[in-house]
């Protein structure tokens, strides 16, 4: 079946590409296996306390972030494209099942949807992330509330956990 | 890859659940092909006049309605899952290549998530529509919409359509 490809509209999306020296086998098992991403996925101090999986369209994804404070942020998505090794797609627009969110997440007021793609780059990865917004003021929340540092500290952290394996 | 199997929640969705006298490779043509759909889709006197079909996950599926005062109505929904003759689902929450959708449509004030299957039932076709709305009270205002109503006449308009081909 034809595969859609994501035409980058810079201002509605917001990407973050990057290559990285650890093979991609283990960029797609970091996202993937809920105790692999529990240890990179955010920021510290900040910290993922509850991770859950459902690795297949339609499945679950959620996530418990715990601030410094004590406070936890819950997070519930929906995955819509998943091929190993090369490709994730999920969104918060949707809960597990294809049901339709509630409410959008607290840190940006808006749903988006995440584009994961991995490339093979020598004997390491072109990591590319591609976050779609429904329109220009949420893809301009989601930038001044972080998009760049908080996705390139979690890519060094999945990285620095990857090399102590 | 193992397949998400809906369980119906009956406070959140609603469902329609029909035996057709027509074979369901016609049932699964009249939503899939534009030049079909526009000729049941929406219950008389109200009229399809415009249908953009992207069949597969992540495409486009846009249609307008034009209401018996000639007021358009525009529909932008999302492709998910695409299983030929068997399985379609589609969300409005999400626009064309995922994308989250930026206002939920203007008939039900929510966001909703169809499930149409097709299974064979003698020389008919069993065919049931689900409905996931993301809280009690969208699942009400669709109900109280005419859900049943609009999607059972869609359904009796679509039979009377394929037994003139």
């Amino acid at each position: 079946m034809a595969r859609t490809v994501h035409k980058i509209d810079p201002r509605l999306d917001l990407v973050l590409e990057r290559v990285v020296d650890v093979p991609r086998e283990l960029v797609w098992k970091a996202w993937t296996a809920p105790e692999y991403l529990m240890k990179w996925f955010t920021p510290a101090p900040w910290q993922t306390t509850e991770c859950e999986i459902e690795l297949r369209p339609g499945g679950i994804f959620r996530t418990v972030m715990r601030s410094p404070d004590g406070t936890d942020h819950l997070n519930v998505g929906c995955y819509l494209e998943v091929v190993e090794n090369e490709r994730l797609i999920w969104t918060d627009a949707l809960e597990g099942g294809y049901r339709p969110s509630t409410s959008p997440n607290d840190c940006i007021d808006s749903f988006f949807t995440a584009i994961i793609m991995l490339e093979p780059n020598g004997s390491g990865t072109k990591y590319t992330v591609i976050a779609l917004h429904p329109d220009e003021e949420s893809r301009k929340r989601h930038e001044e509330r972080g998009f760049q540092d908080g996705w390139g500290t979690a890519l060094d952290q999945l990285v620095t956990f990857i090399k102590t394996l």
